[in-house]
């Protein structure tokens, strides 16, 4: 059962092409800067990398393009295209829709379509790539797997926000997390490492460019950090995450911006960009600290308050933590940060192995203190994996 | 030693009459609804009660009346206005100016005019008050409490906003942090009940219509939950607290409204009287709750959630909590939130007595079993008495 996996966004294209049953990723990929200059970076399977620089105009140029590399004499990993049982596709945002992954029909493109007002940049791109998808290869099955399906277990006393009711009521507004898909993923690898017991607290730190936490009780979403729009919840690389909102008027006057030029700027100039005024990669504003950089350090310990802080409120929320999982590009790479968001929490069971916690012995592994009675993990996270799956269960 | 202590509002005068070395509270009072129909309503001791319908038309009325009050024969506490000593009055916004409170003069006013934009409905009414005791009392010293003034303690990691850092440099944009008085009096009463140890960590939560909850740790303030202005932090009687900022512009599209409007939206329709559609005053929605009524149960629920986070985080920042503490109009006197928001937090070491909980013996009183790491206490807030202690240090 061979599936396309697609993301695509406003820009770009990422791809993989995976055999659902034994997860072997083939071939996978990224088209970027589609209607700049538009280079294709292919890789298959763990061997080979080629890059295209084929000035791509369209997402369909792109496409059509990345089905060729799939097929072509000497880059093959399928003979003809009809060797794709089915195409699995991220789609940023399902509203309260979708609690599930779906076969893409008409009515579903409809109502992916009415939600591009709480996804503006993202909903659009993902309908032009099932557009694309459903043309070139017409008897192929499409699946969309929706990035806020697995938080809509949430229950409403944490998707409400302290807003009139009727807000939510007329026009939708409430928290719908991102990141549903990690969190998903990365939580239940942490039910089988702890061997399938049931009502498992969990708690998942999702830390990389965007960043999110998750509680995760018997293998639901209860509660997570986004809210509404990706803005929410922690301070991430260039996003400022949850601010008191008295800041905006205060900050269009001073700068002499309208709304969304505030808005603009609290998600692209602010977070770990803005404080350290260095770089929204973590990893350069680690590097500047330990060359003595005041400012790095002030951001690298704001960045991990608010992750710790968002532990300790969801430990809370769940009566004690059965297992804190760490994903993604920071959560994965740092045990720095791991390090310090764990710090001083022994009193509510957390206890952190050093020696464990830096070595780079495996990607999946344990990293508390045999006496903690939170198990502490690093699970890299598997989007992908998870989108060839749900598709594979669904049209397999 | 006699101090006037005033709490100068846009349109109500609140005071008190204190002897700071004692403590007694020689008379009090209020006058509400300045340059509308003006009443007066005060207190001798804690006997006799007065309201005169005075139709009050300004602030300066409003302060001669009170003085008369105290000396008239009918009414009297004192023979004469010079017997006052001292006047403390109540600023809200000190800025980073002012760590702690101090005599005013012609300088200290000027920098509290600077402020207002910060704080651009209290500082204009201080300073009208103090403008007002000046000309009336000439020869009485004044001195200026500052409710942000407990919070200067903090460190740069906690004041900071996750934005541009020359938001802070440049315009002063940060953490200020209210109800300062409050979380000092009631953190250093806490500390004497446990014996005036060194290095306690107190979480004090300061819940009433305005809500704030403070870290301290050895007596100085570490976080708290308000921010630039007192619409951050908590969700509150009719303030939404932090909020995902990708809201705004989302709102103001659906409502038709400008930031102005959405900002006043989320100041004066949001929080418990939005969710519940029923009332500002929380014992209102538990009324409905125990009635049936589900909204009003979810907004219970919200609220107690919101102020279970910021414990749970504070108790995370600190490593441990040797005193959690509930204050003002809700924490002094309601032991269902109390019992609530401290539900399911034994893994970190905070029990909650059903019993000591719900007991009217005492106004202050330890709620917490024997076993709980963390003593629980229920502290009545007592500004005033901090405003005229810290009047008489500075002046008697």
């Amino acid at each position: 059962m061979l599936v396309f996996v697609l993301n695509a966004g406003s820009s770009s294209l990422k791809y993989q092409l995976i055999d659902a049953k034994t997860s072997e990723v083939k071939a996978s990929g990224i088209v970027e800067r589609i209607g700049i200059d538009g280079v294709l970076k292919h890789e298959i399977g763990n061997n080979r990398k080629l890059t295209f620089e084929a000035h791509i105009q369209t997402h369909k140029e792109a496409i059509e393009l990345i089905l060729q590399t799939l097929t072509h004499d000497d880059t093959k990993i399928i003979d003809s295209i009809d060797e794709i049982d089915a195409i699995g596709h991220r789609v940023a945002h399902g509203g309260e829709y979708f609690k599930n992954s779906v076969v893409v029909d008409d009515e579903v493109i409809k109502k992916i379509e009415e939600l591009i007002p709480l996804a503006p940049l993202h909903n659009p791109a993902n309908i032009l790539g099932m557009k694309i998808c459903r043309e070139l290869m017409p008897n192929t099955p499409n699946v969309a797997v929706f990035d806020t399906a697995f938080h809509q277990t949430m229950p409403e006393v944490h998707f409400l926000f302290p807003v009139p009711h009727e807000d939510y009521t007329e026009h939708h507004l409430r928290k719908y997390g991102f990141h549903g898909t990690s969190h998903y993923y990365v939580s239940n690898e942490a039910i089988k490492l702890l061997e399938n017991k049931k009502d498992l607290r969990i708690i998942v730190c999702h830390l990389g460019n965007g960043s999110s936490v998750c509680a995760v009780r018997d293998g639901k979403s209860l509660n997570t950090t986004m809210g509404l729009t990706p803005l929410g919840g922690l301070m991430m690389g260039t996003r400022s995450g949850d601010i008191d909102p008295g800041i905006i008027p205060y900050l269009m006057e001073k700068k002499n911006m309208d709304t969304h030029q505030i808005i603009d700027y609290l998600n692209k100039k602010s977070g770990i960009l803005g404080v350290s005024g260095i770089s929204s990669d973590l990893r350069d504003i680690i590097s500047a600290a330990k060359d003595g950089d005041q400012r790095a350090q002030v951001t690298i310990d704001m960045m991990c308050n608010r992750v710790k802080k968002y532990i300790c409120s969801y430990a809370g929320l769940l009566g004690g933590v059965d297992a804190l999982c760490f994903t993604a590009g920071i959560g994965e790479n740092s045990d720095l940060i791991r390090e310090k968001v764990c710090h001083n929490l022994e009193f509510m069971g957390i206890e952190i192995d050093k020696d464990k916690n830096s070595s780079k012995e495996s990607k999946v592994k344990e990293i508390s203190k045999d006496s903690s009675k939170t198990k502490i993990f690093v699970i890299p996270t598997n989007e992908e994996l998870v989108i060839a799956q749900d598709t594979y269960k669904l049209v397999g």
